[in-house]
């Protein structure tokens, strides 16, 4: 019973140390573990398989818009990251450098890919010849390095799982279009598939990615009001083809540089689920990317017929529609420790079965994400478990989207934007003069960031929130992870 | 049309020079490209895809057996990588170290996995506490990282990208037995659906795994008569559980240790498929695992109508039963351009459709593997395609079993040996008195080495090939990549 208590006893409540509930139900969910390697995690089986469901909705719906996969190397040479000149500069001071392969020191050394702009660029360079070979829409599945300092599982690690895409078009307009075209299907992925709701915009010049000519992000608020930025998607313009020199024979037989652009994801997105969705209990996941959907618990499983009847109701739902993914805990532990472990690892919907169930013709179904328990007649059971699904994938967007609307507010003085942050954490909405000074002089003071300059734009004043000047643009601010 | 020239120019003939028929095929069916990272490769969109197709498949394959994935760090400290004597013996000449983080000098060096037995001991030790812990049956999706000095695309490659599964039981038993089930999984697999034949065996003390108590392979022979390791298993007994302290307590409250297994295939499977089916026209691939399954060429597709049927012929097609991966060529070059393209490719099936075979109602079907031509009712399409695929899979399987069998010699002498590996390479079985002297001298004179000792023993004569002493084993001797 030891073993048992261990993973379901207490832990933290959010609203006492939002960072402690976080720790504790990451490791109490068994999605990942420390290691031996500072900065890095191990992904237990329970946390990959939320990636593999994450890669699998995400790839497809890259495939549908004509992307196509493909692997280069870990390995940068030194000299090719350094070609790119603001790229450089911003990766440099924090890749891992590989100097020695076998006994033998390199003759130049070789960081682990931060990033493949520049692997994708050197590739680019021979693989593009002619307007007939564009647009290249290519992306890979890899893990990827940053030296960081501070790490946190999910959120921040010194390796961590991605995807990259890498494109190469022949105009401007062209890439520009590849870049907002994967910006909302980031979007759409993200309130459709994980449930969090998300504001889309354009980075300011301090926070955009180093060596583009814009940056693109999708922006989602965590249960304790920080933000989160959850992917993003860049337009390089020409200035990688320009210091790589890629360039490709046009229809009109001129030798034109293409246009190029990048975006990514990464497993930072399980920490989003865990932190818009948890709760006190544990994770909750929604049904899209949820392992294990259903978890038939037997009561009184000793009793004649409970255990088959449970094992039947499994193969019933395993076989409904496209599948419903389901298990029954038939352990030898109590009903009790089995909804708490069900709860803690965020598993939709359980259903609980036991002989007077039985005989009664009926079953009850929980749901994980607001606690309402249903009886419906076994007959109904399919039916009722697949449509239940459905609706807690629409109202867990919902819920995240009225605490994300709840916590977004508007500020038109540093004393507004000062007092907001300190005591109802959230977005915060003011107007900025496009000046850096200002953007720095407020993460100077209040430890804020610009998250976004939104698509949708609200003249909230005519005034820069800090300096006073003319508005250009109205900006997300808010603390961020 | 240069550009269509490229592609399908004559590459060189498999007789002529094997090793550049196989780099010819590589480039030109566009399955990689070189780099500039030494010894790493680009996997481009064509070799890529026939990746995915061996993931899923091969990953269904292990799921069924109870298998969970998992992700480990990809570096490795260099006291973590010393624990197993045997092992980092191994593996610490061909390792690439990594020394700087960032702009400061590590503690200590990290090297970047060469194979991952020693995280999943660092990791098994902690999450093992008791026999309700096992067994555990984790795999991980990876690249993996050996300094080789000679590389060649898929066979050899400084970077390459596998699967690692690591287990952990209660028992030796439990152990083999498990070692075994996923040589058998891999074997069945390689001939499923890769359609390539394997020999089962064990291999000598001398050939096995660093650190294993006894290492299983399957063995595959490739058109030039040249041996591929094409899969292992290793059965680890209790050597790294002690060398790392991985104990549980067991049902009779003892301390025990767990013996581990783990288990191996790699990208080289690519290699396997284009040495065991290509030919001089290219890439033959097997049906299941073929990115398009059937290419349509329209001829005289400016006629009325023609690109329509082609249209119409590929939504019927990728409808059809779990769909049929097909698509049009639609571009502008030469129906026989577009013919040799599709052969290069390997794509198994091209269907011919113009403007006298529509007002017959009727088809041209060509198979890629025998180059036979039939012509089809347009309304029997779905079916005869389908079964045409199936019928291209067994025929590969039967092809390469063929070529295998009369490529497998027997040698009672060290003269037959040599005659046969030096006048007509392939498999040679002969007998074995188990001393590695032997093993070595074979080696030394004849560049072959033992290959495996099969799980189906023949006893071919009573006295070693070798040294005339009496024969413990037969085994598969071979030259190999």
């Amino acid at each position: 019973m030891a073993e048992n208590k261990k993973k379901v006893e207490a832990i933290t409540s959010m609203d006492v140390d939002f960072a402690q509930w976080y720790t504790d139900v990451v490791k109490k969910a068994e999605l990942i573990d420390y290691t031996s390697v500072k900065g890095c995690m191990v992904i237990k089986p329970a946390g990959y398989a939320i990636w593999e469901l994450i890669q699998k909705q995400l790839d497809d719906r890259f495939k549908e818009t004509g992307v196509e996969n493909v692997y280069l190397p870990m390995f940068i040479p030194e000299s090719l990251l350094q070609k790119e000149k603001d790229h450089v500069e911003g990766f440099a001071p924090e890749v891992a450098w590989v100097t020695h392969g076998g006994l033998n020191p390199l003759q130049e050394r070789l960081c682990v890919r931060p990033t493949s702009e520049t692997l994708f660029c050197d590739f680019y360079k021979n693989d593009i010849q002619s307007y007939r070979d564009l647009p290249k829409v290519y992306n890979q599945w890899c893990s990827v390095v940053r030296w960081e300092k501070e790490t946190r599982p999910f959120l921040r690690s010194r390796e961590f799982l991605w995807q990259e895409g890498h494109t190469a078009h022949a105009t401007a307009e062209d890439a520009e279009a590849r870049t907002i075209q994967m910006l909302n299907v980031y979007a759409d992925f993200c309130e459709q598939v994980l449930a969090i709701p998300v504001i889309k915009g354009r980075k300011t010049d301090k926070e955009k990615f180093a060596g583009a000519e814009a940056t693109y992000t999708i922006e989602a608020l965590m249960h304790d009001g920080k933000a989160l930025q959850s992917g993003t998607s860049h337009n390089f313009g020409d200035g990688f083809a320009k210091a790589f020199g890629i360039q490709f024979t046009d229809k009109d037989n001129t030798l034109k540089y293409v246009h190029q652009t990048s975006w990514g994801m990464t497993t930072r997105l399980i920490g989003a689920i865990i932190m818009v969705h948890g709760d006190d209990n544990g994770l909750v996941l929604p049904p899209k990317v949820a392992p294990t959907q259903v978890m038939i618990v037997p009561i009184m499983q000793k009793k004649e017929g409970v255990l088959e009847k449970a094992a039947e109701l499994k193969t019933r739902l395993a076989s409904f529609g496209n599948g419903i993914r389901v298990k029954v805990d038939d352990s030898d532990k109590s009903p009790g420790w089995k909804f708490s472990e069900q709860e803690m690892r965020g598993i939709p919907l359980r259903v609980e079965i036991g002989p007077k169930d039985i005989e009664a013709g009926k079953c009850i179904i929980c749901r994980r994400d607001n606690g309402e328990k249903v009886e419906v007649a076994l007959d109904a059971l399919e039916e009722t478990v697949a449509s239940l699904l459905e609706q807690i994938q629409v109202d867990m967007l919902e819920r995240a989207r009225t605490h994300r609307d709840e916590h977004t507010y508007v500020a038109t003085s540093m004393e507004e934007l000062s007092e907001i942050l300190d005591t109802k954490p959230g977005f915060v909405k003011a107007m900025w003069c496009g000046n850096q000074d200002c953007e720095d002089s407020i993460k100077e003071k209040y430890s804020a960031t610009s998250r976004c300059m939104p698509f949708e734009q609200e003249q909230i004043s005519d005034v820069c929130v800090c300096c006073g000047k003319p508005a250009k643009k109205m900006v997300y601010w808010g603390r961020a992870y």
